[in-house]
């Protein structure tokens, strides 16, 4: 059966988005430098670069290409939270970076919404459970991505779904923002360390629920 | 001169601590459990045991023990908080697990604690700045140690005087605690990955200051 992952960049401090982030203004309190420097590895990766970016041949390869290659084309289905769609909504290219149907959890009806490239949003209104298994079923034999925002994350980390956690923890520190780690349940799931791949820019972190 | 540095056990979720620890009652919201589950890995190191514990022989060698022991050996003095303070006071054996002047930042004026083994607490009223002088006096060529809590480790970060962050990163979610990484300033100290050092029941993490 499909996995359900989650794969982030992490700030060392816990943050997913540093405060302020909101894609109508890159230079408030300085969002855009601090979220560039959580990701900068990413954004040299040649894969990433490539078929994500769409700016042509070039970029790093290594390990690290290869964790990214790896990560997108296991994912078969995304799900993720009405506010991390709104940002993209105006932030992303036409093509929108996905590839796979992605389900948005929202109170909002809205029909889904067909982008060139393969990806297309649908909009559940039904609570997470139901967006999963209608992601697990597009999935085919591919795995569920958990994209975002912390807040679903973290309502998928409660229901005990989250089989699989993947963090790219940077050496930066946000000192505020949108905490990935907040609002879990006790005990919450169990995870152990499953890999770690060592980048410059940061560490590449791989839990598997016990 | 010496380095000044943090080295801490930290929950993947970003806590030093879990909510409700006190040494009164371990079974409290099952805070021993938890800290237990992040700090095994340290417990279970031949250094650790012989050295610290003083359980005789026994406990795992390799890199991990290399690195407590490196670790212990670095150290001329520490610095910690109050709470973390009064919480060993009735916690530590009688030969406290320190081995250096420990300096104790506090309101509270007190003569110095002299325990056998060479451990020496003083009280400090004058400020981190005042405590992290006299402990870079005490400490000869070897480095300072900030000890804890999490609100004194903040306070040596804001003051940008942490050269040196060694976490050990276990894969435990707590939900709940004190935070390492909080109350931070903005922009705060900025830090390079140095190394990573993989274990079975943490990941060693060592980031130095740009």
């Amino acid at each position: 059966m499909s996995k359900v992952f989650v794969n982030i960049g992490l700030s060392l401090d816990g943050y997913m988005a540093p405060e302020g982030m909101t894609m109508s203004d890159p230079g408030y309190k300085g969002w855009g430098a601090k979220w560039g420097a959580m990701m900068g590895w990413l954004l040299r990766q040649q894969y990433f670069r490539e078929n994500l970016l769409k700016m042509g041949p070039g970029g790093e390869t290594g390990p690290v290409n290869d964790l990214v290659r790896s990560t997108a084309e296991r994912i078969g289905a995304n799900i993720m939270g009405k506010r991390m769609f709104d940002q993209g909504e105006v932030a992303w290219p036409e093509e929108a970076p996905f590839h796979t149907r992605v389900y948005v959890l929202t109170h909002e009806k809205r029909e889904p919404w067909v982008r060139p490239g393969g990806t297309t949003f649908h909009f559940v209104n039904d609570g997470p459970e139901r967006a999963l298994e209608l992601a697990r079923a597009a999935a085919g034999g591919r795995d569920v991505r958990i994209a975002g925002g912390a807040d679903v994350i973290q309502q998928y980390l409660n229901l005990g779904a989250v089989d699989e956690l993947e963090i790219a923890l940077a050496p930066v520190l946000f000192g505020g923002g949108r905490r990935l780690f907040e609002n879990l349940r006790d005990p919450g799931p169990q995870f152990r360390i499953d890999r770690v791949l060592e980048g410059p820019g940061a560490t590449h972190l791989r839990y598997v629920r016990q």
